[in-house]
């Protein structure tokens, strides 16, 4: 089989996941990297990566790529996927797309007009936990699904600094579970409700965001999904989902460090969930790389596509909405 | 310690089981029980009840009653309140007071007027699960709340005919769940945002009724909580509640029939959740009237009062609008 | 239905919980008991019992007495089973009947020359949980039983002047679970090999016992079982059962106060299983007294009868001889 | 730093695992393989390996070599041994190093003789949950341990034809669990006591085995171990350690496929243990070959060296004559 030669752009926590998870793969070059700091150059150097750019179009103009993976900050990812998709090069680029509902549209008809494959970095789409609750829902052991049970905790919020140009909570962490609400049960979503509130750090809120939320969304077939997402689960990163439905129910859970429990005078002590992303979703993101590799040899449709990101940035931007004008908002409204 | 002699109105399951109880306690005579059904008048008689009148008024003329439980049919609770408190008589009444906002206010308003202590029967308040829940919540072990996120499922809908005359779900199912939305965390409530379907039986929505809700519930400091309903849960009764705070989260589970777990080439198999309230509360109620007959003996103040009733009742009628008019009530707006 | 007249011997604690148990059954009066000391009595009589006799033969003169229940000390036992059958009443004994071997033999010839009723009260075997271990075993659910495994650990050591006379560890303690072991898999035992040591309280082994033991059994068909006891685990009571087949394992887990899940910082925390006996077969003594009183009216076998007294006695006293001269003892060695 | 250069002798499936496991190693350089199958030869000019050897000699001729991995039959272990010692370099060897006690002992000391390191492939040491076991006993978790219980149960038998050569389930299987036995609590056994049964397949009484094992260990304090064995669990590899001390006990259960649980009306259902020890201990055998060369680059104590693999072996000889002549036999009466 050719190899395909892959390019990375952006050697942050991210990059450096799947630069790596790359390099194990078979049947896969990575023949270049971009990232404008020179330690990010070096490491790709020390990864033995033949051309480590500064620039995305330095990048690019290497004749040899057949593939993109797009993980420099937000606010490029819409300019590299369109530069990429006119280059003809197949592109893998983490969420979201972009911020601006118009601009994704307008990026999407560029990649529409070429023939290069796109898919999005929904990495919880590929955890183990996840997909066996979606495969069970497509096996029907639990019937015609009514409810749908998503909670979302993350360790600790980031810094402020970071939340003001995150587009907020809504696109900013719960828009992994408007994705994993569509994935679970393949449904659409045709309204939301959103109430959000400021309760663990007033500097949140200062900046306009909110710090807890609680989303109800409502599938087009009537049935409906819960949300309840915290920036700051003292215990850890909190990720389960449950699916309640005609003929049974399906919970996964979190993650932990370990399955010991401690039985002393005080009660019965187990381990706690695994600290955050990376940990937890570390075989998540191997499984990502490699089913976007698989697509690419195969020629197979992309398991997450531009149209999941589309989806779910509008399930945001209602979400926000609903926030700010206290009702439920139709999908329809947006965009 | 002188006797407190009981007469019991109503003697459906629900009575039965407050009887038999009742019968089994230190400090406490049954003296006298009332039930139109001569069959039922005869289950008293062969307990030994020296009393078993065809109707209330019947009943309430024994002078040695001290106190009288209602377990009659919900449109008979507000009378029959309203007479006991009239004649000078402790009341147990189970829950709902009545359908009726004014109704409930106008009876209220009669027994403060007289002395007699008023306790309503919202039972799972005197579950052990429940009850650790907010010992913990209260014992400041999940720090400040900021959600609550309770699930309330039943085995099996009732009869079409049942569901007709009780008020509908909100307030014939969930209303128990507003209650424990206000008890695990001791907060009153603010804003109700209903959604509700019907995706069980097109006859519960022929009557007007719906049959899987999820309700938001604002409470007044900003924090938040959901509920999730279903008339029809394939494996049985499912009674949950996480409380999710700023130190940490507690979660009680359904009570199962036993522990064993099954290993085979097929999974691990465990045993279902007890059927439905009268296997999973069976200990509940025995706490419930032995709470009531200590409040009495000691003359302190109930552990559910008139209020409980009161505040529950308008969560559910603004959940009744909520769902109706699709958008977001304060309960301010109600009564 | 005629009633069935009791007579309880002996109202210790144990004694207390039958009395009571009784006391709420339908078909049955208890017309008498038995017990030296006269709180005792006075205990009796406030509960209604006619007859409250200071000694065994007094009570036995009571002419409607049909059943009587032996709950005084056990070096009574085997005299007050003999006194009872010849006297044509059924007998329902606490374990064991005799702690040695050819006065149990004496004892049930007695008993099977008359027409009497013997139950043990090996009251493990109306635990719901073992029950259901038992049943699944027999529904063939884990197949061909190759391994048992039995965990039976106490909160707490009785004093030492109690282990004194108890007839040491496998007599008082173990010889429940030599039961368990024949119950769960209904088959005999063939082999013992008993290890054991003083690991908890020197006094303990200053009177020739042990606290901590460890006992292998072998089946006549090969299989095995491992018990595992102490006379004390810090975190309360601890009975589990496994058994591991041909087709499967199934497990039963201790009964806890409750089901709650606390998350902090710290990790995962959960209540610690019930405290003692008492409180973990509560709902099992009410079964065997229920199953006593049914076997009486349907004139059916005993589930638990002399017999299965005898059995574990020999494994005890196998069990005994095993630790001593420390090597594997046969059953036909014992008697 | 200086890498250390690696060659691999037996290129089977766990030679496959530690090497590839070695490539993926900072500081490390695997520079030679050794398999007779030229298929293996291959595999190994597939990964880039410079020099694939055919013999043991060939490869150990190689100048640069500092370790070897010996991961080829048993048979071959003391030699390899032997000769790398002699050839100065470190070892790394599967266990056991021979089934026979004066081999072993004479191959210790040729080790001992010179300055080379050897590390026992005890893979279950470095495995988080025994580890998370071992480390709350050191801390004093449980306080003084009394009973050590491990379960050990395989998927399915391996070949008659590999049993035949294998040592007899003692040597072949259990000897994992003697070495967990000491290693859990940091004790020696002193005494052993093995009770054995042909339960699954004739085939392996045949050849003079047995298929299904209870063993007791008594360690030199007097506190006790209990292995239960199984060559065949229908529902997968299980693999469970429990301690229990005068302060508390601490259990560690199987890794399983995923988290979730399945509720329908026949009960709850969730996944099987991970397969079988490869995938158990996928992350062990990654931090078993990480600790090796950490303790080479660091000139650290290797965690399992020489001395445990005599010590488990010796248990496993003892658990032999135990079974054979059916007494306890203490580790004193072998060799």
């Amino acid at each position: 089989m050719k190899k395909i030669n892959f390019a990375v752009a952006g050697l942050g926590r991210i990059g450096k996941i799947h630069l790596e998870n790359l390099l194990r793969m078979e049947g896969v070059d990575v023949v270049a990297t971009m990232d404008p700091l020179e330690e990010c150059q070096q490491y790709a150097r020390d990864k033995g990566i033949a051309n480590t750019a500064g620039t995305f179009e330095e990048m690019l103009g290497i004749a040899e790529i057949d593939a993109v993976l797009i993980c420099s900050p937000t606010d490029t990812h819409a300019d590299f996927v369109e530069l990429s998709a006119k280059a003809g090069k197949h592109i893998f680029c983490e969420k979201p797309l972009d911020l601006d509902l118009d601009r994704v549209l307008e990026v999407l008809k560029v990649v529409k007009d070429t023939d290069v494959k796109l898919m999005l970095g929904f990495n919880r789409r590929f955890d183990k936990e996840f997909r066996k609750v979606r495969d069970l829902v497509k096996n029907d052991a639990v019937g015609q699904p009514h409810l749908v049970k998503i909670t979302s905790r993350d360790p600790g919020a980031p810094p402020v600094s970071y939340i003001e140009k995150s587009g907020g909570l809504f696109l900013d962490m719960t828009i992994h579970d408007f994705d994993m609400a569509r994935f679970v049960v393949d449904k659409e979503v045709e309204e939301v409700y959103a109430k959000g509130a400021v309760l663990i750090d007033p500097a949140i809120g200062a900046v306009g965001d909110i710090d807890t939320a609680v989303v109800t969304l409502t599938y087009t077939d009537g049935s409906m999904a819960m949300i309840d997402n915290s920036r700051e689960a003292s215990y850890g990163y909190d990720q389960r989902v449950e699916v309640f439905g005609s003929k049974g129910m399906v919970q996964s859970n979190n993650n932990f460090h370990d399955s010991h429990k401690l039985y002393n005078k005080q009660g019965i002590h187990a381990a706690l969930p695994l600290h955050f992303f990376l940990e937890r979703y570390e075989e998540a993101y191997k499984t990502e790389m490699g089913d976007f590799v698989k697509g690419l040899q195969n020629g197979t449709m992309m398991p997450v596509d531009g149209d999941d990101g589309l989806q779910s940035l509008k399930i945001g931007l209602a979400a926000i909405k609903s926030l700010k004008e206290n009702r439920p908002v139709k999908i329809s409204e947006i965009g």
